[in-house]
Parts: structure tokens; C-alpha cells; sequence
């Protein structure tokens, strides 16, 4: 399954996106994709609701309506870096001994095309494509060999960056990964079954059509099971929890000259089997979670 | 006021702590004192139906009931390092040109009076008092001149952190600092009318009656106002949000040689018109969120 959520910001609703691309809203069968939903095996009723052929009745919804990310407010999105071979030699670091982990706020998850809005005095913002993990139960303790059953699904993560403040402004990374709109996901969350094999899915970013990042998960340093298991050993996951597996080579700041987001640049995102999602560069004074218009007058205030 | 929540773990409900020591639940006024509380104006009609006589006919909550961390699911806890003149001192870094920001995963929080669960093969599990805010409003770029009107109250927090997860495990500090238990919070909400001053309130931290830190609020680094606008300026703040800032000198890592929790050992702190907290330190199989007996067998699993 396809699991979607749409609708203007703050007032999203559940969907599923069907095998032949139309949306149909799943509010009978979910009052959200929120840690209750996951938590009471909202997936599975999501599933019986799919097979019993509910959907065909479920209104549809039209192809203008916004996308929200697919996961409402979970309590934590933990981020991996270093994870990927060859972004650690373009890094020119070492590859890590064990997980290198960090947070970003949930405030600043966004939805698959709602524009980018670089923050006040921003000249650092970076993109950075991930395979993202949605945790389906609470994980605590787990195992590798069982830490794929704690899984719900696979999202795209945009793992927004401004590097100044991520890098220059002292202490840890959180300062740099949290702005508002800094983490789009989507465009839905792909139930495992859905996918081949996690562990080899082609992932591409470009920015204005020029290809910035292309490998496969296939390069990273540690699987998905090994992270999910890690991560558990320091906090507890909790259902709906986002754990994003790392970028792959590519990322604007180890380009020479380094090379960043400006207002209207547009970065587009795909991992195989899971979609493509697209952003537009905004800047501060636009409005959260919907297009920009440059037409608008910048606020005085 | 002084907001407590009560209950045990997962079935808690909110309260209030009377100026004579009497504990009233207040779920007649509240549904909890959770995001949508704090930005439905809930302290506000807290304020009403108290002052309507009506916490007299409450029910009585015992003094024997578990208290719990006196917010719901924050969405956010943001932690200020560094932030005491001393405590750089001891650790012998310079005093930081802008405030170090790092994030503990809100799972780790956890009652005034719970168990301090020490991790599994952890061995470097240290304390730290801190003054904890409690967001009222929702802050993105607020002025420090306005900062307080974005304050809903003061708590205490003992910053837990496990020293090798966090700086010997490599990348960042997170991986340290969010075990389960590792966030007590309370033992209230304390509202900022019944504070004179809170850059000047006494702070202590002893373990095993034995004192470690004793400080002021006014050996802060950055003041409050100044950190809720500076935090506001890289991620919006939500209602209900906890922004803990920073500890004095008197660290078990900042002593020759360090010295660590173990099981058993007893944490008290006390910050100056905001209350006291205790926790013991608890094996990793103890449960969460009650008193753990030492006669309860080892679980084999």
C-alpha cells in the first residue's frame, strides 16, 4: 500500500494512492497515519479496508490537492549521518565505527512538494535525499534479525540543511536540520511489500534539472535492520518515529566551489519503487505549505 | 499556579498543587496539559476555574499517587549546553560566543519522583540540574523583548546523560542523552507570577545526601529571554515545547576522578521556588514510571 495524507496545512487527512495512481481518501478507515495508527495495527485494518474494496467508494481526491507528509507529528525524527560510502570520502571523513546519530525538530517536517523556505540570512541551505524508515511498533532493544518487523514502510526524506548553522555557529548539528519545511517527506509512505529489496534502490536529487545526487542504497555503510536495532539501544522508537538512513554523494557543501539553494531554485528527489517529490526554494516572509507566489509583496512586518 | 499531572504510567491526568500542599485533580478544567492545552489558552482557564472556588470541590489526589512529568508529549525538548559561567569553567571550554543547542528525544521523559532506568552496559550515567521552560505559544522569531510572553512556566530537569554513549560513541551528543528515564521533569509547572525572579533562584544537586552542585540561575550565560528568541530563530517553538537551559558547575565527568549513578543511588534537586525531585537509580529490567524493588527477580529474558 501507498499511504498518502492531503489537504491544506492543518487540516490533512489519510488517503491511499492506488496501483493506477488515483488518490481516494481513507478517512473510514483511519482518522490519521499518527502514533495511535500505527500503534492499534492501523495498517492492517488500513489493508482489510483495501481488500474488502472499500476504496472504490471512498471519494477520490483530485490531483491539486495538496500532499502532506505521509507520518502526522511523530515524536522524534532521527537522522543518520556519514551513512553512505562515498558522501564519507567526499566528507573526507573516516567511515564511522558504529551510527553517527542526530535529531531534527518534528516541527520542521514539511509536505513532498511544499516549497523550501530558506530562513532569515540563510546562504548555506543544502539538500540531502534519504531513505526514510517509519517505524510501525514500539522498538526497544531489538534485534537485527527481527528489527524489519518494527517497519510500517519507506519514505523519501529531503534532509534539509543550511550548513552555516550547522556547522558555524557552534555545537551540534540540530541548529542547522530543524528550520520549519526543513524535512519534506513523501510523497507517500510504501508499505514493505511493496518493495523489491530496500537494500538496492536507485535514489536521484537534481536541482533546476541538473543532477546532483545519484547512487543507491545499496552504498550504505550500515542496513536498515542494523540502524533500527542501534537507534533502539540508545531511546525508544515509538510508532510513527522517522529514522532517515543518511544521504548518498552529491550534498552542495562538498562541491568546489560549494554551491547552495537560492529562491526559486527547484530540487527534484526519486528513490525507485517509492516516487519522486519536488521543491521549490521559497524565501523567509513565504508561507508555510503552499506555493509561493513571487508575486506576493514581501510583508513589512 | 502549580500544574502536576498524576497517575500512573500512561493513564495520567492533570492537577494542580494547592498553595497549602494539597494535590486536586483538575480534570474538570483540563483535558491534559498537552500542546492543544497551552494553545487553547488553557493555563488561562485553569486560572478561572480556580479562582471560581471550584478546585475545593475536586477531588482530592493522595500523596501516595505516582506524579508524573507535569506536560504531556511535548513535541520538542530542546537543551542548552554550556550555559552556566562555572560549568564551562570545570569543563574547561571557553564560554560559547552563541548558546549550543542539542535535543533529547521526548520519550526520555519521565515523573519527578520515577526511576533513573540506567541503560543497558551503561556505566557513565551522570546528572545535571537544570531550569526547564515550558512553551506557552507557538515562538518563531520572537524579539528577546517578548520572549517571556511566550513562557507558560518553570520546571526542573535533571539532564541525564550517559558520558560514553554521548561523546565516546561518536557524532553527536543525542545518543547520550535520551535513554528512557533520562528526562525527569516537575515536580510542577510553576507559572511565571509566582516566580520574582527567575535569574536568580538557588539550584542544588546532591547524590546520596552527598551535595554536588549548588549554584544560581544567575550564573547563566544566556539569560532566558535571550534563549527563547535565539532558539526561535532556527525552529519554530510549540506550545508545550521544554527547553531546558543548561547546568551548573558540579558534574560527575567534570571530577577527579568522575563519578557516576548506580544502582540504587539517590538523586535530589532542588531549584528555589519551583520545588524538589528525587530519583534513584534503577538496573536496566526495572520497569518504567514506578518505584523499582530490588526483590523482584531479574527478568531471563
Amino acid at each position: 500500500m501507498r499511504l498518502i495524507r492531503f489537504g491544506s496545512l492543518g487540516a490533512e487527512r489519510p488517503g491511499l494512492l492506488l496501483p493506477d495512481g488515483t488518490r481516494v481518501d481513507a478517512s473510514a478507515a483511519a482518522y490519521d497515519y499518527d502514533e495511535a495508527f500505527f500503534a492499534g495495527d492501523g495498517i492492517a485494518r488500513l489493508r482489510t479496508w483495501l481488500e474488502e474494496g472499500k476504496a472504490a467508494d471512498a471519494p477520490r481526491v483530485d490531483e491539486t490537492v495538496r500532499l502532506a507528509p505521509p507520518v502526522a507529528r511523530p515524536s522524534k525524527i532521527i537522522c543518520i549521518g556519514l551513512n553512505y560510502h562515498k558522501h564519507a570520502q567526499e566528507s573526507k571523513m573516516a567511515v564511522p565505527e558504529e551510527p553517527v546519530l542526530f535529531m531534527k525538530a518534528s516541527s520542521s517536517l514539511s509536505g513532498p512538494f511544499d516549497p523550501i523556505i530558506l530562513p532569515r540570512g540563510s546562504r548555506k541551505t543544502d539538500w540531502e535525499v534519504e531513505l526514510a524508515v517509519i517505524i510501525g511498533r514500539r522498538a526497544k532493544y531489538v534485534s537485527e534479525s527481527e528489527a524489519l518487523d518494527y517497519v510500517a514502510g519507506y519514505s523519501i526524506m529531503n534532509d534539509v540543511s543550511e550548513r552555516a548553522y550547522q556547522i558555524e555557529r557552534g555545537g551540534q548539528w540540530v541548529k542547522g536540520k530543524s528550520c520549519d519545511t526543513f524535512s519534506p517527506l513523501g510523497p507517500a509512505l510504501v508499505t514493505p511489500d511493496e518493495i523489491a529489496d530496500v537494500h538496492d534502490l536507485d535514489m536521484r536529487l537534481a536541482v533546476n534539472g541538473e543532477e546532483m545526487q545519484r547512487s543507491s542504497t545499496a552504498d550504505m555503510i550500515f542496513s536498515v535492520p542494523v540502524l533500527v536495532s542501534y537507534v533502539s539501544r540508545f531511546m525508544t522508537l515509538l510508532p510513527g518515529d522517522i529514522l532517515s538512513t543518511g544521504t548518498p554523494e552529491g550534498v552542495g557543501l562538498a562541491m568546489t566551489p560549494p554551491r547552495y539553494l537560492r529562491v526559486g531554485y527547484v530540487v527534484d528527489l526519486e528513490i525507485e519503487q517509492l516516487g519522486a517529490m519536488r521543491q521549490e526554494a521559497a524565501p523567509p516572509w513565504a508561507p508555510i505549505g503552499r506555493p509561493w507566489n513571487p508575486e506576493e509583496a514581501q510583508p513589512s512586518s
